[in-house]
């Protein structure tokens, strides 16, 4: 159990690019922790103890409260049940595992071990979604759409996991679109998707959705893991208050081409503030709609074999 | 509302081959309910008036309670989304729906509008289900097995829907073993799965999918669907109180090859009591684990082409 006072100790598994890229630089700054220990099959995290894996890390570091998993879903669930056995605090990072069935098992976990889980969206903490939520919900919504266009190759060179069963191929970066759809639109479900798989890969490198939602409106997502040049990372929505844009991930909210929030992102600070809050307050965080969705556009979608994909 | 007392009148729509199998043989014995009318593009029922769909039944026949909906799971949720906004009580065929997330919306508007919504699972109800599920519970299991194998040609000719997208492939079937097994076993999720495409179908003929109990025990899951001679239903458990066999779909129970219980089946018998059950109490029964399996099961599955499959 972590003190209420002074910083949580936490260890980190699975250190790759977006441990370097937000989690460390994240953590450097926040007084809320302190970093003790990693654990992961290649990376290392410098000047504090690295191990092989998480078993070695909980032995040799006991007094270890909380962990961040970020190694590739398919891998998430055993570090998250070894974790929360051991009673420590969980923040899982995106996608927070490989099926939705295996995250309602963790959950069921955390609670029967007294310790919090956290199954973090980092999108969902932009500087313009809440401004962006509170837009819609004092409009009434027509229509909406998710344009989410990047450069597999850019953003994840040579990331084979994420081409393999259970690595969610274009939907990893779609789930972030999801994640703030989910949170600032009313509840929907899809009716409909194309996936396009390359031919010789296991995952999709675009899709087209369409969505309902509970109210009846439309809402379409195009994804798209190949574009070059400028990229799309933006949600519109048409309203009886004008038409909002959304845009660079979250992070400018336009209405009728003028922008009305701008702000430099803090989504990893942020997703940390978040997690000493529910650790501190004894509680979990976990919504799957994000990978619901996902886990439903697999499950109803049309697959086309599209050409091949190769880094 | 139906009154408390007196048959529930009820109306059926998509009148195809499980209406007359097993709808209206187990209504015409029922004294709980009255078929008032159908709604259906092609089929019709006899004696009763028909309509082309379920707009101009709850039109023309407004004394209607309840209705039973029995079309493909792609066009189920329009008309469950009618049917509870008009009051009326909801039985849904299984699946229950094209995906998760529209299952949860139609939860959302049955209660909103007070009235009880049905996810039917027929298996549930095989009249062995409950021993195994008694047997279960009191032997420590070591693993389990489900083999469900039968000729989609005999079962399921030329049903065009079943291998469009969002149609299940044998899942279709399959989606029976997994709403027993979710009933007798501790909660499970699946940790890989692979998915034999017909080269010329959207949906599968067959898979392979392994899971894990939350107390870690291993359940393994085939599904086959061109086994032509002897079909297979069958849940197979190992415990410390013998081996048990789970046959014919959940219709005869043997505990080391001794036969415990053996009954002729009386699936949909069972699933109009319990419906009606649910009405009369003003609640919901509305079970998603064997659908989410499925979900999970296409998202993180490996997907293999094979053979083309024709009628």
């Amino acid at each position: 159990m972590p003190s209420n006072n002074g910083p949580i100790k936490l260890g980190i598994v699975g250190v790759g690019k977006i441990v370097r890229d937000q989690h460390l630089p994240a953590l450097a700054k926040d007084g809320d922790y302190r970093l003790v220990a990693a654990a992961s099959r290649h990376g290392k995290v410098d000047g504090i103890p690295n191990f092989h894996d998480i078993e070695a890390m909980l032995d040799a570091v006991p007094e270890l409260e909380a962990v961040s998993l970020c190694m590739p879903p398919q891998f998430r669930y055993d570090a998250a049940r070894t974790a929360l056995m051991a009673k420590k605090h969980v923040f899982l990072e995106k996608p927070p595992g490989a099926t939705v069935s295996e995250v309602e098992d963790l959950k069921t976990l955390a609670a029967a071990n007294g310790v919090s889980l956290f199954a973090s969206w980092h999108s969902r903490y932009a500087p313009a979604v809440e401004a962006a939520r509170a837009f819609l919900a004092s409009a009434s919504i027509k229509s909406a759409a998710i344009n989410w266009k990047e450069d597999v190759r850019r953003w994840h060179p040579n990331q084979e996991w994420i081409w393999a069963p259970g690595g969610f191929g274009v939907f990893d970066p779609g789930i972030n679109a999801l994640s703030i759809v989910t949170h600032i639109l009313p509840a929907m479900f899809i009716t409909s998707a194309v996936l396009d798989f390359p031919e010789n890969r296991a995952a999709p490198v675009a899709a087209h959705v369409t969505f309902r939602t509970s109210n009846g409106l439309p809402v379409t997502m195009e994804l798209d893991w190949l574009q070059t040049g400028p990229q799309s990372w933006d949600i519109l929505a048409e309203t009886d208050r004008g038409n909002m844009v959304l845009s660079g991930g979250g992070s400018k909210l336009a209405i009728d081409g003028k922008i009305v929030h701008e702000e430099p992102e803090g989504e990893y600070p942020m997703l940390y503030r978040r997690f000493a809050e529910i650790v501190r307050a004894g509680v979990s965080d976990v919504d799957l709609a994000p990978l619901q969705h996902v886990a439903d556009a697999f499950m109803l979608g049309k697959r086309n074999v599209v050409e091949a994909f190769f880094d």
